[in-house]
């Protein structure tokens, strides 16, 4: 037997664990995809029933559903219908929504817990990822969990972080997020 | 050196690789599970409390714990516990339950959130599968993550296909959720 | 061409491979990281505004929001903002927080099921990890899926198993907690 038949069989070798690799998930340090969208939350406070896109749904003891509890708003929980844009203008045309809920769980601090999932439906992307995770929004980035995917995000998992960029006392406020997956399809 | 040896050497690699691969997870884009379930939900509605297996309980300002609020039902939480069976009939034997919750969050369409287990104790399965993710339940298919699993579903992945096999009203609808698993051990 | 050079081209191969398994994700039955930690929930009962760590926020039609609804509080929300220490002792000093809700989600049976994070701040760890799941509290230990993580526990699952530890009433537990990670960077 010969040397060339050895290199033929390394090389066979080869394709068979890049092929697998191929036809395998893509796990790595170096996200696989990366989108930046825009969040705007515009929280129904009683008097604005036509813009408001989130509304609160529960409130411990102590509060109601159109004032957040004081003094940390602990207890009280959010449902959102919230539009997705490219840039930061709430008026653009969304890409997509953030549907789902997130809870104020901070009883000395504030503090929010977020589950929910974006919507894509624009030209560039079609599907859903889910999020699922702490955000202390106070700090000026903040790390949550993509922990799910479907259509275009298939069995995606990742990182999505929060900065808050920018805010018009409680009833509005709007976040920059930046989606970083590190294992997709 | 003959060549004998480094055909050893290189048959001793592929079994090195496969073991490796064999005690590792399975993650392919075929399916290393598939399950197919019955989900029904009679939601509460002040008179059914025997037959009930949902309930409202949370909405927002303007809605209630007996009615779905208007026009959309956004801001509702339902909390659920759920039969599960192997065919459509409300009356087979249950395979295991749903329990978690779900919530409309479309201001302007029908659109659900659910966060829920689904808990196995039949013969064929022990264990539960968690699932996350956005319903949007007038599509005729919508695909929702498997985030994770434990006992027979240790650390599974994957994504359930919900269809709306059957309703009456706004009390009762059932599912039918194909699940497919694609990270199995 | 020599068989030495085919033997360099085969330990090349080897390199190849393992360098590229140790840039991946640590995947094993093996835990990759374990943590043990006692979880404390102080509900609110109406009274006990100082102390208490949790409060009901959402309850079915015929609940509210100081007592558990009868007859196994079914459809009540709990949101917790609870002290995760390192022993048993309620008044160690905390190591980090529990943040985010729970429900009950059982008709006929004592069910609950979990989304929250755990947040620590000490000298070990920084980052967080998010679970969701089922607890079937009544059984001596329950399994519930750890689907993403943050910081220290960039892209982490795991399972963590809860016990009961300790109960006052229905007003306070104590769980110890074992966080099993099997997938790690």
């Amino acid at each position: 037997m010969g040397s060339t038949k050895l290199i033929s069989l390394l090389f066979c070798l080869l394709l068979v664990i890049s092929t697998s690799a191929a036809t395998q998930k893509k796990i790595s340090r170096e996200p696989c995809k990366t989108l930046v969208v825009y969040f705007h939350d515009i929280l129904y406070n009683g008097q604005n029933a036509k813009n408001a896109t989130s509304a609160i749904v529960a409130a411990p003891a102590w509060g109601n559903k159109t004032i957040l509890a004081e003094p940390t708003h602990f207890g009280d929980i959010i449902v959102f219908d919230n539009p997705i844009t490219l840039d930061n203008n709430l008026h653009s045309t969304p890409v997509g929504r953030a549907q789902g809920l997130y809870l104020y769980d901070g009883k000395h601090t504030f503090n929010t817990w977020f589950g929910f999932s974006f919507t894509f439906n624009s030209t560039g992307h079609k599907g859903s990822i889910t999020l699922a995770g702490a955000d202390p929004f106070l700090e000026k980035t903040r790390d949550i969990p993509v922990i799910g995917g479907t259509g275009d995000f298939f069995m995606a998992r990742g990182i999505a972080t929060l900065m808050t960029d920018g805010f018009d006392g409680e009833f509005y406020f709007r976040l920059r997020i930046t989606i970083n997956l590190y294992e997709c399809w």
